[in-house]
């Protein structure tokens, strides 16, 4: 899974347009596509950038086998011209791409490709399934370790996700969005996202009572013990149950390291009851762990009713985005190098004037306040503009231009970095320790008001009078 | 992809209750797990069945490698009992299943596991992660093309997938509920789905004209030309360019197959004048493939609208079920043999009436009114019962017991069949083609009145005298 040649994940149109673009001679253009996404799943404030490092691992690993070729030559609509090309396809471009963890806003460029039409083209479908797939969790977990406030996420979710990625790449990207691990077992292998659990339904019923299941269980992982203590009736057998286990078993050995896990009724309800009941056993100690279709709403209303939950762990609305389970990032072509190797910018448009994407090679900055420390505003410029921290910068409202802002005390960071040039990887891969430590450094740059559930405050992202200037000329021809 | 080892796949509870279960002595309990939902997504009045072929092979497969082994030693939970025990790790059990492209209701088994407590156990998760997600597309799937109305659909997504097997395996499920094919070239390499396309926006931008992008397209691929033509507008420039490239180039050579797509507006309105425009220039042979956020809902109040569509391409809204993402299925032990070889039924009590499982190693039946054809009801029975299609044969609401109805003229007919027996595989698996022929056939072997979107007619499932005797005769314990 780990280093799968996924060069056939692409829409049939990827190798119709290749392969057009090489029999037309246009195959050599150089092109420019960014991937941007028109609006934040669940009407937040901001999303979380992540799949960069599978999207470059895709790239990287990119080569048609010979069966590949011979199912391309089955369909009786390539010639051996392009077959033969394919066979010795290698990626050559440049990408630029926001690193994994990064927030990010609608509208500017994740990931932007510069390379030859046909390779940027055949690369579309997995690079967008990939930034999509992942930005849709880890945005997602981030909303619901947010509603958390402080106490641990954990993610269950592998049974209801969409297909087997979607579980591994799933407990991935929540991970970078601030979950503190997964049980799926096979993330840890890979990926090293701490994998933790102990015991379903079926192991306290595989007993004679669960008293004995629970007791059995701390005998033989006594540094493990969540027990599940709702198999028959939480209040009247299971906790009662757990507390006598841990006590008979766990407290002579000095462990104080143990849980009990809520997984059904009414969670605030259920878990003060039993907290109540293991304070009065003196197991102070004890956490709980609840787990019961959680998601961001109903974790801050318990939050908010007093539930005394030390651990969340959250599965089908996490790891299939629920409430809102697509991210819409698109890949459009935004400039094309002419004869004379001068970048034209490329626009197209759109009834809906919100679907115009933002022409030409940019650049994405992100402006931070320097007394606060805190961001500002994202702003966008043409590749070659270079924004001087030392003069007032004004910036205006694109859809508004007469409302303008002047910057003077802040830094201007760029977040796209170099990840990939000439075909050759020049971005050392951080670790996803490093990426979820960065997620929650940037997100801690944002402003309250822009995490909110309801009705986020708007960011704002600008474009520099040079851009604007372009895009418009572009849209009155 | 096809031949992957996810042993790993796995909670981290199945490790720590399969190690459980061998150090208390009970792994070698014969155990009884049935994977049910409880409801149909959407509210819908059946789901169908799909994923059993990705589950067998994955059974098939299951194998712990010395990477396995070593992964699960750092974790410091288990003793080398058990590690040796994966080592040599072989599935040795049965496995009945309901056949791929059924539909089904809640409450019923979709698969009986029938194994070692310790092997029923480790497989949970994958089970459920690959019955849970086809089934969910599949269905999601068939509502869609049922709302076509004999119109094709196409699988669209991959790019808005939940990871590379949620593409994939996503459009081998949809092709099952009834798609005509697929974007995904993999899903065509792999399993045979039909997969199509031709251009994007980008291959319109690369030329200096659209004309010239049309044209080229149809000189290139002549019998396979659908021309997108909303790149600028596609009333006053896509589809006149479109007619004008078609009449150049196509109509000479007698070709007659071909189509314009339209990805964005709206498509009731802009359909009808594309296909008036197309009608006046004699192309009454030329299809329109309409592609923009479509959902069973909105095609068929396009229908209605008497939108002229030949063709649907269905997106992100299909590949991720975006209406309802998850397919609820769980894993519950349902009986344990005891010392003499009884086969013990096992009920976990819930709060909630609706989430008691229904006890005991089962037989499904579904019976067929010999008149109609028709699908009358499903009914389970203990796994030993038979029905006796010769005489009259009393149904009755298992939770409204003195509504009755008797049956004379009708066929009972088993769902499930075994598939794997003793840890070999004894099931023919059908090819793709036979599971999405057999899906349409069992489809229409149901009434009207359980295919509609809003309140469908609920289907009956109902329990055997014997069955409903042992399960209320467990709730009293």
């Amino acid at each position: 899974m780990k280093n799968t040649n996924l060069s056939m994940l692409a829409d049939f149109y990827e190798f119709t347009m290749a392969g057009g673009y090489l029999k037309s001679g246009l195959y050599k253009k150089k092109a420019y596509f960014d991937v941007f996404f028109r609006a934040v799943p669940d009407n937040g404030g901001f999303a979380i950038a992540a799949g960069l490092e599978q999207a470059v691992r895709y790239i990287e690993q990119l080569k048609f086998t010979d069966e590949n070729i011979s199912y391309l030559r089955s369909k009786n609509l390539f010639d051996e011209d392009f077959l033969t090309y394919l066979k010795n396809f290698r990626f050559t471009g440049d990408v630029y791409a926001v690193p994994e963890g990064t927030p990010v806003f609608a509208n500017t460029p994740l990931m932007t490709v510069c390379a030859p039409a046909i390779e940027a083209q055949l690369i579309e479908t997995y690079i967008l399934l990939a930034l999509n797939h992942q930005s849709l969790i880890a945005t997602k977990a981030n909303r619901i370790v947010r509603a958390a406030a402080g106490r641990a996420v954990l993610e269950f979710g592998s049974r209801r996700a969409q297909g087997a990625d979607g579980a591994v790449m799933g407990a991935r990207a929540a991970y970078i969005g601030g979950c503190a691990g997964t049980s799926c077992t096979l993330t840890d292998e890979l990926y090293g996202v701490p994998a933790s659990g102990t015991m379903a339904h079926s192991w306290v019923q595989m007993f004679d009572t669960e008293y004995e299941a629970f007791k059995t269980f701390c005998e033989l992982y006594p540094n493990n013990a969540v027990l599940l203590a709702d198999t028959y009736n939480t209040l009247k057998s299971g906790v009662p149950n757990a507390i006598r286990a841990f006590k008979e078993v766990l407290v002579p050995q000095g462990i104080s390291d143990f849980a009990i896990r809520l997984d059904s009724g009414d969670i605030s309800y259920i878990s003060k009851k039993a907290r109540k009941m293991l304070d009065e056993a003196g197991l102070h100690n004890c956490k709980i762990v609840a787990s019961n279709s959680f998601d961001e709403y109903l974790i801050r209303d318990l939050i908010m009713q007093g539930a005394a939950v030390d651990v969340f762990g959250v599965g089908e609305r996490l790891i299939t985005a629920k409430s809102d389970p697509v991210f819409g990032g698109v890949y459009k072509l935004v400039a094309l190098e002419n004869e004379a190797g001068e970048i034209v910018p490329k626009i197209k448009v759109s009834e809906n004037i919100a679907k115009i994407p933002v022409p030409h090679f940019k650049k994405l900055y992100r402006l931070f306040d320097n007394e606060t420390g805190m961001a500002i505003a994202d702003e966008l410029c043409v590749y070659d503009e270079i924004i001087d921290e030392s003069k007032p910068h004004i910036l205006f409202d694109p859809n508004a231009t007469w409302k303008t802002k002047t910057l003077t005390n802040f830094t201007a960071k760029e977040l796209q970095v170099p990840v990939i040039k000439n075909g050759e990887l020049i971005y050392n891969l951080p670790t996803l320790a490093q990426i979820r430590s960065y997620c929650e450094t940037q997100v801690n740059l944002l402003w309250d008001e822009m995490k909110r559930f309801e009705y986020p405050h708007k960011y704002y992202v600008d474009l520099s009078q040079k851009l604007w200037d372009i895009k418009h000329e572009l849209l009155k021809m």
